[in-house]
């Protein structure tokens, strides 16, 4: 059995699988390259080298209750949407209450994860680190987890971009934007729509003379702020899930298409995309259509070529005197320390099973944690996997045989191509629900809707038609959290408490949170019945039906 | 008959009068203390005295095709809402295409407006003027238009602030509010949650370490971009104003604040007052909310009063270490330059007829334009003003006897007191298109609705369903517009070309467009039918009800 683990990297990942080892009687060892906590969400004046880089005023997309570790809420009086500032705080007390921080080793940096020779029976590794000071140290490993993210190394496709070397103008990626002060007045071009884009554009967009937010493909913009001014992703919901599942793909799509179209019209404003909703990771921007209806942000198709000063674009027109190129286009992962025979990287691509393991080792004892994009909140994600993880590494839960699992991932790669639009930002895909159901299956923790339900109703509407959060995956199973129930209870109160700063007269907090169950409900109920024609037969007997819902939700 | 007008003032509405004088062929001189024309919207650096001065970032809430001069459109590039610079850059096509220039003499004050001693007789002003080098001079008008606006004397009323005077940290008036900059990592409080406070907040949010913006009464917040995209403003028509006028204020009240609690819900961001939606000036902030859910923005309740660097609100809650105090409390309006017999101001009253004749004076030679404050766009109904005061200076047009131009103010001043919060901000309220309508009518180029269905059906459903754009005014009689036809019909494909900055392949631009005339007909269709039990009998009875429609809507 494993004992001793090394976790690589001390950022949301890093800490949630020191805890995962901890509470699994493992021995952690988190080594960290740089002098604090925090990874991706520390901001930091200048950029380093192969660290994420975030810029001062990065707000994460996730809601707190969403986004949190699943036996750890996030303070009640803590704003819905964190600025990073405060993301570190939480982390940090994360990282005091359970005692994580003596476990990290600063200023370590990894070098090489190497399988021991008598690997086929230990399982263990080898593991070499350098210190500040440049002093090289060997260890020996029974389990790895690695957590490195995969927002260090930027990805500048300059090749891309004829004539960008006569640009005389400044560009940078979108990782080296700190602030906007510098750019008044001047004229800015944003390369890429992701999340990372629209918010520097948007941004910049304040200050300078004029923004261009350049798109090849457009793409459906959602808002943190979700209908009744709730966190959008609390409105999301395991009915909406299941309706999702059992609807087809464009018709779904379509459905949401046309709520977000409600918000502005993306023919109008020029970003439709050709491609569905759900066929690329989303980017959330509550501002850009206000920028756009007021011109200071001008969408524009892909850059065809650079000259001089002067940028061009796909459809011919040309803007002068262009001061500054923002490359906000994405990033790439790789794994330098791991021999490419243990995992192998390339275009973003990575062989692994449930995105966790490598599929073809002869002993499971390292793990990946962290590596998805999820249409979601990351840091419960990644809690999961470690949960996963440790209890693989000490024998708990069992991995199939390498054939299913090449199968499993031959399955996910399919399915993720005929889904997204083909790019390198969408290797990693997964939607928040239905992975977290997956892994917690493996973990034994998948709550089941069907016996909350019955022996506990008022939870069982909770879990079917509340948020998903976290603590969903305490109630039960081993990790089982005491406050689970009560967290889940008190959530929407964690949501209203952040905006109780000024005493409003007419104070009546609870009826709009009952209208997510209401609409919920009302959703799946108006969806089967308009199309109940168009439906197989079995939708309508209820016996038969509740069977086939079992195989989309077997822990019903 | 007047020849000779003086205009006091060079900004938007003294343009207005300028070009409206020359229709009217009478002798405009304008006097403009500053350099430039443009008042309010030219920004400068350093705010002057006794001028308005605006904060860079400055965007318009009203959209350009709401906001134009009635035969003069807004280029179809121009985004809709506009950046100050754009409005300047506006101004200057309108003077130059109406070569207005001519008519201003810059860097002249006006140090007094005196009726002449045989003013009964003649009607005509002596002007005092001083120029840049201090040289005085006298004039002889036979008419003066004052459009100096009411934005130049910042209400900052520190009496209501206990301690203020102890206060360590620096404190400002919204007009002394140029950038962010210097504000980063600072703590902030903005003081007033009208449209500069919400839009100074929000921008000044995006740096400090945290603002709050305290509201006495709370605010109801529109926004600029409204349902599909579409600019708030022109969703707005004729026939939702007639049913605004139909069923109770409370009934219609109640129905758009229920749309507006759906983008998000006032009472659990705690910003919900006690009054109604059309009881208080609107707040336009398309970004409050996301900086509210995000905790960047606090609101709190009024200061009840400062001590050193803490400022302590109603509710007993402190903030420590303020490091600025934005008091974005509005304005004050006066006219220094004429005697009180003429014209007093008290608390931001003043009585005038239709908001433009000093109803007492014996000769009806002095218009005071652009003293409203509109729900809606303030330049077509400046523009509409001096069309009216020009043609009552000319004698074309005649005012009722003193006892009933009071009676008028009486009960215009009655219904304002009904409707609106008692408060300094609201003594200059009216509605864009019923006032419009109102002045349109004594110039008689209000349109008829029931005509222009009757003989020109495209146009009358514009005009009844479609948004209500200054054009409207210049389909008939004095100063009809050959081209106001034709700037209807093509004013929403305005609305969309500075966004065609993208090509779309899925382009559907039209479909969008016509949705306001189907919602609105299916609103005033829906809310009858829904009501119709409450509603009076009469209002089942076709005939009837066209001829009680009209005492509403004489023009029909």
């Amino acid at each position: 059995m494993a004992r001793r683990v090394a976790v690589v990297g001390g950022g949301s990942s890093g800490l949630a699988c020191i805890k995962c080892c901890l509470d699994e009687g493992l021995q952690p060892v988190c080594f960290e390259s740089s002098d604090d906590m925090g990874g991706l969400w520390r901001f930091k004046e200048n950029p380093e080298a192969d660290r994420a880089s975030i810029y001062h005023s990065v707000i994460i997309n996730t809601s707190k209750e969403m986004m949190c570790f699943s036996d750890f809420p996030i303070p009640a009086h803590f704003p819905n949407y964190m600025h990073n500032s405060l993301i570190m705080d939480y982390f940090r007390m994360y990282a005091d209450h359970f005692q994580l921080t003596k476990h990290i080793r600063f200023n370590t940096k990894v070098l090489q994860v190497k399988q021991r020779s008598d690997f086929s029976q230990s399982g263990q590794w080898d593991i070499e680190t350098e210190n500040k000071e440049g002093k090289k140290e060997k260890h020996i490993f029974d389990a790895v987890m690695i957590c490195i993210g995969h927002h260090c190394q930027p990805n500048l496709p300059l090749h891309d971009f004829p004539g960008i070397d006569t640009f005389k103008g400044q560009f940078f990626h979108s990782r080296d934007y700190k602030t906007p002060e510098q750019w008044r007045d001047k004229k800015v071009v944003v390369i890429g729509i992701g999340n990372s884009g629209g918010d520097i554009a948007v941004e910049l967009s304040k200050v300078t003379k004029q923004l261009y937010l350049s798109t090849r493909r457009g793409a459906w913009i959602l808002n943190r702020v979700g209908d009744n001014g709730l966190p959008l992703d609390m409105l999301f919901n395991r009915a909406i899930e299941l309706l999702k599942n059992v609807l087809p793909f464009n018709f779904f799509s379509g459905l949401v298409e046309s709520q977000l179209n409600k918000r502005f019209d993306h023919t109008l404003y020029n970003l439709k995309p050709q491609h569905r909703l759900f066929s690329q990771h989303p980017t959330v921007n509550d501002e850009l259509p206000n920028r756009i209806l007021s011109g200071t942000v001008q969408v524009k198709p892909n850059v065809r070529r650079f000259q001089g000063s002067s940028v061009e674009f796909d459809d011919g027109s040309v803007v002068e005197d262009v001061d500054l190129v923002v490359f906000a286009t994405g990033y790439r992962f790789s794994f330098p320390f791991l021999a490419s025979q243990v995992l192998s990287v390339s275009d973003n691509k990575a062989s692994l099973y449930k995105y966790v393991f490598p599929h073809e080792l002869q002993r499971h004892t390292l793990a990946i944690i962290g590596l998805v994009q999820p249409l979601g909140a990351i840091m419960p994600i990644s809690e999961m996997q470690a949960r996963w993880a440790t209890r693989v590494f000490k024998g708990c839960a069992k991995l199939p045989s390498v054939v299913d699992m090449m199968k499993d991932i031959q399955c996910k790669k399919k399915t993720m191509a005929q889904r997204y639009v083909s790019s390198q930002r969408h290797t990693i895909q997964v939607d928040y629900i239905s992975y977290m159901d997956e892994i917690a299956e493996q973990v034994g923790v998948r709550p089941s809707v069907l016996r909350l339900l019955l022996t506990d109703p008022r939870m069982g509407l909770n879990v079917l038609l509340g948020p998903c959060t976290p603590y969903q995956y305490r109630l039960q199973g081993p990790g089982k959290w005491a406050g689970a129930r009560q967290a889940i209870l008190t959530q929407w109160e964690r949501v209203a408490q952040p905006m109780q700063t000024r005493p409003c007269p007419a104070a009546e907090p609870h009826r709009s949170f009952l209208w997510p169950l209401m609409v919920s409900a009302a959703v799946v109920g108006v969806a089967f019945y308009i199309n109940r024609s168009k439906l197989p037969t079995f939708l309508q007997d209820p016996t038969e039906l509740l069977e086939r819902i079992k195989v989309f939700m077997p822990a019903l």
